[in-house]
């Protein structure tokens, strides 16, 4: 605005702040005709560097003639306290102004979505200003062409990353409830020379998250070296995606939408694909769950972003199926780190064979199927061979061993012995199983950061069941957890018995 | 979320966040399923106080077990480091719903919008959630009852003051140009009995605010205790608003709308009222200056802006007269703090009747009719008259004197020697004076920080001009300002002259 410059001393403080700011005296940014929120450049003489940062202000933190520099200034500029740099204001950055573009619902070119992107994983953008973007995509939405920019954005503001070997194939599972179907794919696929290096995440409001539920078996914190190296001898890796940082900029951006659980479909499409890309995925499989409990509750919804997910994929020269499920009832009857687990052990000993199992194969049978391993629809029945067969069991040891684990088998892992039995106090037939009520008990029990802590179902959706035969189990690694859990449970069942009697009155 | 509670160390930083915030370890924030944006409750059992903060999470800052404050959440739980706190997980702030409903279009109630304004005031709303709401109120608008609802919840959740005098009378410019206006205006007015405590701003951008140019004149910097005893005294005061803090939550507001210059009209419009109705406003008029170069740029926008205006106020029970001036040519010919405190000075005195002195007379005339002292279009010849008189320059050195400053007349205001004249170099017209074009040369060489920098035009729009006549000065109080004022200057004509000859080609 002005063409101010002033000299300043440093005062550094050691904070990471997250964000590229300094902090002046009130006095100072008078001076400099600056409010909180503006940028200005930052010059050091010393170093020769120079970056731009936002302007907080503060009457007391900073004396005058002093600025406040958090971790991430004070390394961008080289510099320590008591140095001097020269500040002056500086324009608004052009992102800003097409924050406004999208706001008036304006449609932004590829150009002007990349500067966005660029920004906000440069750390350049305010949370204000990034949130005034998610929450104009989310109000405004995107269109096809500006989902595929901004898929090509990230993967161009992001890591790309080889793993020297071919076909990579990827699933993706979009909002889904329960139910560790990675841990039965992975290993089917990877017995068949096809390379699956997947990176999962810990649970954030589930009882467990695919990472957690590996744990038990083997460790997932697995650096970017030791994924490549165990994908090319294995062909299968089921890691932490938190040890290797693939996509910065789509991970500052779910920061942003997180505390208002903004999902804009179009954003949900480009970081998903962004991801995958980045790793090379060749064949990807998106797994659409559509229920009153999962994240998509309309099937419509489901077919269109199915849709673009397809139309993004070819746009980025990926081969995408999108496979539209139900993501109602439980995927497995196990809540919580071990017993999802052991579950998923189970069904790879061919000791289960239930709807995890099912959609796991549907999902493995449709990579197969893109991937040229099996004709059109006969993917399905290739996987379920496989699993049936324990080829995927051998590679799921394998893959357990070269991760470093040595929990192979379900019989190694032994239920806390302190739990709680729920019984049927009358003869019916299980209706409504509820995810989030069972996720909810499971949590209180103390999933997922005690890993033997969760719920075990000991029947599905529709099953009979008689007079004092067990509905489900709490397991707890403490009492006082599981004494909550029970408490939760006792006053939130989370399932409805259907009986003949439906009411006494006495 | 879930029901895990965890013992943290306290660890202190003595830093003004702004924010209730607390940072997690990520490994204690996994054990606790938190994710940055989240809130947990915090308990100190040895002070026995509670406060819910947002998250932040860092893998370096604070070890595993312990928890850092920032100076708000310090001196809330009013703990040291060292002490042990309490932590849990919180659903989510009600807010935070309401701010989506918003997102998605619908109305808001006067409860919701009460809840929103006190948590934003209360530092309870992160950035990314309180931007995520001026962004949905500047994309989907307030109607009139949201107007008023928020006008409400602004003075409900502020200070509200009384001067213990009567009637208070006020005025406002929506995005003003230039023009001291309320230097005129505040003495016409108290020379007739009103009360007229105004609280004025510095420049964000301009070449200087009110409080910049009164403070040539007289200090501005004036606690509430001496504004109201100004106000008994001589009738009126003009001091800075930032040293009296009126609106709390407004000012969070703005602090949000700044980056993006945000400026929805709803919000606009509570705003202003609201600050008026916190000190008792009881008739206040509002000037909307329309043209290419003021915020308002259309005359249908001002003329609804000005219907809403007067509709709001009566629903606050404050009698308010909308004004729409003409914002594209200077008000007034002095751009910086001691050019336009002489500029008002030589208006007070009878030396000058320009547009600024018929502005100021337009406005405080219709303070006098709605007022009731004087008839429907009797005003304006009132206030000309009063200024006229010489009652209004009294009534200022009064307000001067008052304030405890000694420049009451315009001689005492010696020009800057160092400066340079721009002279016609034909004969002509001039033409389009060009507000933000003098702006910028006076900030370049040096206003509002400088106090004597600044430009001063000799000539207004439609005057003729002879070649070698003065056009305007610059002022500097450094010769590396004024010449870099000059060079822009000469780059950048702020104004055209309309010659008989249009290009001479040689």
């Amino acid at each position: 605005m002005s063409g101010f410059s002033q000299s300043l001393k440093v005062k550094t403080f050691n904070i990471d702040s997250g964000k590229v700011i300094c902090v002046l005296n009130e006095i100072d940014a008078k001076e400099l005709g600056l409010f909180p929120g503006d940028r200005v450049e930052i010059k050091s003489k010393r170093t020769g560097k120079n970056c731009v940062a936002i302007v907080d202000i503060t009457s007391s933190m900073v004396a005058e003639n002093n600025i406040g520099f958090f971790n991430e200034t004070t390394k961008l500029l080289g510099v320590k306290t008591h140095q001097l740099v020269d500040v002056s204001a500086t324009p608004m950055i052009k992102s800003v102004d097409f924050i406004k573009k999208k706001m008036r619902g304006e449609k932004l070119s590829k150009e002007e979505l990349d500067e966005i992107v660029k920004d906000i994983s440069d750390n350049r953008l305010s949370d204000i200003e990034a949130s005034a973007f998610m929450s104009a995509v989310y109000m405004k939405g995107f269109d096809i062409d500006e989902t595929a920019d901004m898929t090509k954005a990230l993967i161009e503001n992001g890591q790309k990353i080889s793993f020297d070997v071919s076909p990579v194939v990827d699933k993706h599972s979009v909002g889904g409830v329960n139910g560790r179907a990675t841990m039965i794919i992975v290993p089917i696929i990877a017995s068949q020379g096809l390379y699956m290096p997947k990176t999962s995440s810990r649970s954030i409001t589930s009882a467990a998250g695919t990472a957690d539920a590996m744990e038990v078996l083997a460790p997932v914190n697995i650096s970017f070296e030791k994924i490549k190296k165990i994908t090319k001898e294995v062909g299968g890796v089921i890691s932490w995606g938190g040890s290797v940082d693939l996509a910065p900029a789509d991970d500052k951006i779910i920061k942003i939408e997180h505390p208002l659980a903004l999902d804009p479909e179009g954003q949900v499409i480009a970081s998903v694909l962004a991801k995958k890309a980045s790793v090379g995925s060749k064949f990807v499989v998106i797994d659409l769950p559509v229920g009153v409990e999962a994240k998509i509750k309309d099937r419509k919804i489901a077919v269109r972003m199915a849709r673009k997910f397809v139309e993004i994929g070819k746009e980025i020269g990926m081969e995408v199926e999108a496979v539209i499920t139900s993501g109602d009832e439980p995927s497995g009857l196990a809540f919580g780190p071990a017993l999802e687990a052991k579950y998923v052990l189970e069904i790879l000993e061919g000791k289960r064979f239930d709807n995890l199992a099912k959609k796991s194969c549907e999902l493995a049978g449709a990579i197969f199927e893109l991937a040229g391993l099996a004709g059109t629809t006969k993917g399905y029945k290739k996987a379920v061979a496989i699993l049936k067969s324990g080829e995927a069991l051998k590679k799921m040891k394998e893959i357990i061993k070269a991760q470093g684990g040595k929990i192979d088998s379900s019989a190694k892992i032994i239920y806390s012995p302190l739990n709680q039995v729920f019984k049927a106090e009358e003869d019916g037939i299980i209706q409504d199983l509820k995810v989030h009520g069972f996720t909810k008990v499971a949590r209180l029990a103390g999933a997922p950061a005690n890993k033997k802590a969760g719920v075990l179902l000991h029947k599905e959706e529709g099953d009979k069941i008689k007079k004092g035969e067990p509905i489900y189990t709490i397991f707890a690694e403490n009492k006082v957890k599981l004494a909550s859990a029970i408490s939760y449970a006792k006053g939130n069942p989370p399932f409805v018995l259907k009986t003949v009697v439906l009411k006494k009155i006495k």
